[in-house]
């Protein structure tokens, strides 16, 4: 007899991870199996808490979800720490949106009448201003925008945070890969693992980031390949999360409460090419360079590659999928540390048949095949 | 009673190695202590065997140093790589010295006159003749020197073959790290551990880099940080080195057979600071990106420190130095490699009372005190 679980999920990283904590605190028994959990996109992850910086005008549905995140972090965020007694270095001093030359300016002014129509705080600062916040900032910084809503966190913290709490809570993990789901039979559920085990549930999520498609055929999910940077400086080189347009990309760099700061990130569509490249570590470095010049002098401690796992409109795919008893919770893109509490709350929901929140109706698995 | 050798060595990197190696094979015990051989300068070194391109015009004791040197380099691999097994990646398709604008090109011609007179083997290029030897270069390349008796070799695998060698003939490699000299007594000098333990010489050779000074108090070397790279290319990226001045430093790619790529190296005066810094891999990856611009499509996968043995005529510090029976083999800077073959003839014929080769005259450590 195979071991046998309420649910097993298959993946994790900061989505599997929180579900599998929000599922087994409603009662029921939950396995995550993963070989190296928070070593995905979640390991590559800058953990910004920025709904709006990280999406254009036309992406109204993946905002209201983004907002929705946010505004459940702060209790999330206290329930993991309380549960797990690991700080997670949840930081709220702000965004600051610098801007290099008018076009830049022009930019930041339409991005804050649009923030302040959704109800943030936000604040227009000359490159004066920019620079008493910030004193690291280069002199070319003509201006900025302080985004005092945002929030940002340390990934790595959050998957340690979220590995003990759910553990305390009963969950347990399984330190192997899913190979595949057989959900055919009229027993219930199982999943295989790598290592020719089968495990069975009575309902299984796929929570497998861009690897996803590999379990459930036909999702439509695909790695974006993300370089990132992690750079090593004195405590309070930077205060708040600082972004800016350089030579046409955003660059953005993360301080934490250690020193280290994280400096990101590339984006692009190479399938699985797990290569540090020296042109995208140019790249970070140059662009980084021109808003703080003074990360030159920093230690350069790691350089690292993800996968985004992006979807055909941005938006993560939360509900059904598959056979009967099969859930998807992946296609999160860059926004898979924000979107961790709605994602959370939507599958511990589904896994106990009650209401998801209606926000997460716009990321059905299925929208793509109507 | 202590272990006992006729010779106790200090720093197993390629000046210690191979001045062991030399030593053993003259009937003499010998043992070298390092906790990690080959792992300090060695490791980081580029491994380039260019006596002329690595030295100004005024520096004519350590060019008649280096050429010789590299004229004993064929039959030292030849013996080394017979005697280890080991294949040292011993290459000899030339270096090529770019020129991008006028002040580079009328430097080029005065240098390719300067090693005509010393008899050496070079070519003008045009920088269509330069781009037909190394398709890879920038089209800014005007023109270059081909110089044709340079040559390279892998450092990492020369510590290897050496290690090997050296232990074939009987030499004995002690993992720890040498903490003190005591040549005081009447009996014969010993050497402490860093365990604690004591091992008797007859005599003992300094060879551990640019700390030396601290076995040899006074002894004027001191490190000269270099951040260094590899990255990873298909075979054939480049064929030969490519050197080139840009932004006012002389910038490097030495390729391997197995398509590995070393790209060097900064030069910074900090102490023993071994941070590998966001600046110092941001510069070498900018100007290597502008002698052969395909590079930002390889894998950047390494990012090394190593510390130079700088001394303050840039010539080696080979012979007797402190107690009697006391020996020096440090200094190199950034020659170690090519002084290899020459400091382990030196030092095998003063510890066995030979005569050392003559050109070794102008190394001798106490040559600052007169």
């Amino acid at each position: 007899m195979p071991p046998t679980y309420d649910v097993v999920i298959a993946g994790g990283g900061v989505a599997g991870l929180a579900a599998a904590w929000r599922t087994v605190r409603r009662g029921l028994s939950v396995a995550v199996a993963d070989p190296a959990p928070g070593g995905g996109a979640t390991h590559a992850s800058a953990g910004m808490l920025a709904p709006v910086s990280e999406v254009t005008y036309t992406e109204e549905p993946l905002l209201r979800l983004g907002l929705a995140s946010l505004a459940a972090w702060p209790h999330f965020r206290a329930e993991l720490e309380d549960e797990s007694g690991v700080e997670l270095d949840y930081r709220t001093e702000g965004t600051l949106e610098v801007a290099r030359g008018a076009d830049d300016m022009a930019y930041l002014d339409d991005l804050a009448a649009f923030e302040r129509t959704l109800g943030l705080r936000v604040e227009r600062l000359t490159g004066r201003e920019c620079r008493s916040f910030e004193p690291m900032l280069a002199p070319s910084v003509r201006g900025g925008l302080l985004a005092r809503d945002d929030a940002w966190v340390n990934p790595r913290r959050v998957v340690r945070a979220l590995r003990t709490a759910f553990e305390k809570a009963g969950g347990t993990l399984v330190a192997d890969r899913v190979s595949g789901i057989d959900a055919s039979g009229t027993g219930g559920a199982s999943v295989r693992l790598a290592s020719g085990e089968a495990v069975a549930a009575g309902q299984i999520v796929v929570a497998a980031g861009s690897w996803s498609a590999s379990l459930l055929p036909g999702l439509p999910v695909r790695p974006v390949k993300g370089e990132i940077l992690r750079l090593r400086g004195p405590r309070g080189f930077l205060t708040r999360c600082v972004r800016g347009l350089v030579h046409g990309s955003p660059a953005y760099l993360v301080p934490r409460g250690d020193g280290e700061i994280t400096l990101g990130a590339t984006a692009q569509e190479l399938g699985y090419d797990a290569r540090v490249t020296a042109g995208g570590v140019y790249e970070l470095l140059r662009d980084a360079r021109e808003l703080v010049p003074g990360i030159t002098e920093l230690e350069l401690t790691e350089t690292t590659v993800g996968f985004r796992p992006g979807t055909p409109d941005n938006l993560p795919l939360i509900g059904p999928a598959g056979p009967p008893g099969v859930f998807a919770a992946t296609g999160h893109g860059r926004n898979g540390v924000l979107l961790t509490p709605i994602t959370a709350d939507a599958v511990a929901a589904l896994l106990t048949g009650d209401e998801p929140p209606p926000v997460t109706g716009a990321c059905h698995p299925g929208r793509f095949s109507k």
